[in-house]
């Protein structure tokens, strides 16, 4: 059954492959404009989660401030086959981080938040020869924008450098990213 | 440069094929034991996120309960294909939830939930001629069983059966499914 098993799924493969769709070739590496500016990858959303989180917020919350919104955090799956092997993020990994706010306890569910509206669209990109500091930071707005600029050098980059667990990334948030395999 | 990128994809998807690495060959279709129990897919994180929820609860959570938990929904690749591509869920439609504890605003965050530990992984299975009413809902406990029969009929079913916006699932939740192609 094993066997079937496999030969299915190269079967699957081989036919996804020959017809272009997206699920076997995910992650095309990013891709910038001519004068620098970051394309928006098209598939993300069909990246692996690195990992969701809630309201994380680096300013202290107001009281009126609310749950905050959703951040769903997904990686290229080439970046992560290769993290996943020795360690570290190679050159040109791409994170991005979608926002969605927060929908509550719609019928069924008694209590708790959904995903509601997307509401952002942001990325992370580790290329050293492109980026002193090694990498960038890029914001699509409310994700309309197919292209962005890097956000300028320090407001994103320093909290990344100084806080995050793992070459400037917030592993440390998620457990796609945490745990072993 | 756009053809060069697309032929770099195309050698990297037909690397990652004849190695067998589980980005090219995402999601099998559900496999079950002998005795009807089914195993837990290897590779579900790795398949295309749903959505991501925290503390959605079907009982009236008390004032001592907490936030609630993470749940992370992924659906197998081939079957997110075929529901974007027809609105339908095909046979042999596989969902996996995992379950995280809420890890509270570490620094450099003030606020919010991040997804902690692993605390459960379940699945909801389509296969019309194993199981009347054609869903099956299975616990794999905290992640550690490998293999786990179908829940009794009638507690997550008829909720499902009721409440779920599409053929039992509750697309209402989750973007990735609600969301137009």
């Amino acid at each position: 059954m094993k066997g079937t098993t496999l030969g299915l799924a190269v079967a699957l493969a081989v036919g996804l492959s020959s017809h272009g769709a997206s699920p076997s070739v995910p992650g095309r590496g990013p891709r910038f404009t001519a004068d620098g500016a970051l394309l928006q990858p098209a598939d993300f959303r069909d990246w692996v989660l690195a990992g969701a989180s809630l309201g994380l917020t680096y300013s202290k919350p107001g009281p009126l401030s609310g749950i905050g919104v959703f951040h769903n955090v997904y990686i290229d799956p080439q970046s992560l086959a290769a993290f996943r092997r020795d360690g570290r993020f190679p050159e040109g990994t791409t994170l991005v981080m979608e926002l969605f706010s927060p929908g509550e306890k719609a019928d069924p569910a008694l209590g708790g938040y959904f995903e509601a509206e997307s509401v952002g669209v942001e990325a992370a990109v580790k290329d050293s020869a492109r980026f002193a500091g090694g990498w960038a930071y890029f914001s699509f707005g409310d994700g309309s924008l197919k292209s962005a600029r890097p956000i300028a050098s320090g407001s994103c980059a320093e909290c990344h450098r100084r806080h995050a667990a793992t070459d400037n990334v917030f592993t440390q948030f998620y457990p796609t990213l945490r745990r072993p395999r």
